[in-house]
């Protein structure tokens, strides 16, 4: 908040306002709102999501008409495609197998494919994967990629709707999925999502990494293509419930690697320049920009 | 050998001959090669490394005066940087701490610094330093080198010699080690020089990453540096002895990942096309590429 004042320091920020139908209030930055915080504003002429996703406020059926802006910055993106390179390295060079020889003291080296060999697969073309995309197509893997609607990316095998999901299952060696979470995508990770992974890659089997949103997967799904070995691997920032509790078995499974939900999480202040000048452009009249499809759902 | 029989198919390969002064040899591709089993051959037009490093080949004193060919390839390149991304990154997104936390069950969020508030510092700008620093900076790192002759690197704050290297070090967040082995590099990394690191990083302090040779290292001055605080965490692919010996306390350090001298091992299979276009060229009257220069040692 300190950080949106001093880039709109001729405009009144207030926060979580008294008044739940306060007529001054034009714009409303939200993260995790309560339901019903935005129902009853007058005259809203936009919400911001302090986020890549906006599910969050949709979840919320009294949200009023206005424009949803989807947050698009440079440091969330750079963030996420940090933690997709990291966990796509870490799977890939058998940093687990490297790290239980370690604490076995064992000096035992691996056959290591060439990342050239590994197709990397990302559900989801927008922002954040596109430029998760061209790193790991810097890196040296071959990348496919996955989006609702048809996108031509240059340098990747892209698919698109229902059956060029399963095409896109069919060649990835490791599947990242950065989908938005959606009533079409919600519980999209289930068991027959899972048996239409490769059965054979060249690290043996395949790998899932899901950053996108843990309403996206089963976990329970996930943990049966563990045990029976569908699934070589997993590294989830985001899970059904969070906090995951205390009692998943994903916590103490050896195939996983879990974060907190800290793929990408932008620093507020890094946000606040967008914002700003979002609201400074609306004013003058200006159309705003990642405004949300409220039919599609981000 | 059976790949490089593919590529030159009218040339006689011998594996390991019999004749240790046998005048038909004219080329020898060798890795840590028995001492003295060049030092009769009377007729060796160049002698082929498998590997980018040629100290174990100069470590023979009866080498003859041939020319040596170091290895130039992009599937070793990529294999190197592959490694240097990967532990750049489980160091920066805090691999160990949410490792640990895992294992304790704790959904703990840190604070995370962007990519383009650290700098990885690396020394050595040759085939391998050079490819890495691109990429780091590609996932949003800033980058500086060293290196002992001046080079100057779009993008990429470079220093040189004898100072040069203290002014690289005073910037470096992470460093990373991809020197050569030469008479002058060998203990590089002693108590000196891990004292002339930074006290204080957007990390909270200084990584050091080496996957050049065991040689430049000297694990004891590498453990007290952990120890006293001087380094936060190390990844070490080399060890001043191979295998590392199973009494080694880097084995069991948790602030050290340890792995097999394994961060770049090409197939040599690979290899294979671009030593016998060397060797067919060479036939042909051309000039060898990337001859090893005796007197710098690499």
């Amino acid at each position: 908040m300190r950080a949106l004042k001093e880039h709109l320091p001729e405009t009144e920020i207030v926060l979580r306002p008294e008044r739940a139908d306060d007529p001054a209030i034009r714009y409303a930055v939200v993260w995790k709102q309560p339901p019903g915080v935005l129902s009853e504003l007058p005259n809203l002429s936009a919400i911001f999501s302090l986020g890549a996703g906006v599910d969050h406020i949709l979840a919320d059926r009294t949200v009023p008409d206005a424009p949803i802006v989807r947050v698009v910055a440079e440091d969330l993106t750079s963030r996420m495609s940090e933690y997709v390179v990291w966990r796509v390295l870490d799977h890939f060079r058998k940093g687990s197998t490297y790290r239980a020889q370690q604490a076995a003291g064992l000096w035992n080296e691996h056959r290591q494919p060439a990342a050239g060999d590994v197709t990397v697969g990302i559900l989801g073309l927008g922002e954040l994967g596109r430029d998760a995309a061209a790193k790991l197509r810097t890196i040296g893997f071959k990348v496919a990629g996955w989006s609702r609607t048809e996108r031509r990316i240059e340098g990747i095998t892209t698919f698109h709707g229902a059956e060029g999901l399963a095409e896109c299952l069919a060649v990835s060696d490791i599947l990242v999925v950065l989908l938005p979470l959606t009533p079409q995508t919600r519980g999209l990770i289930d068991d027959d999502f899972l048996s239409r992974l490769k059965t054979e890659t060249p690290l043996g089997r395949p790998v899932l990494i899901n950053a996108g949103r843990g309403g996206l997967q089963l976990d329970s799904a996930i943990l049966r293509a563990l045990n029976d070995g569908r699934l070589m691997e997993a590294s989830l920032d985001v899970f059904e419930r969070e906090p995951l509790p205390r009692d998943s078995a994903l916590w103490r499974h050896p195939q996983v690697f879990v974060t907190p939900h800290a793929a990408a999480s932008s620093d507020p202040a890094a946000l606040a320049p967008l914002i700003a000048r979002q609201i400074a452009a609306h004013e003058r009249g200006e159309p705003l920009e990642n405004v949300v499809d409220r039919q599609a759902g981000y």
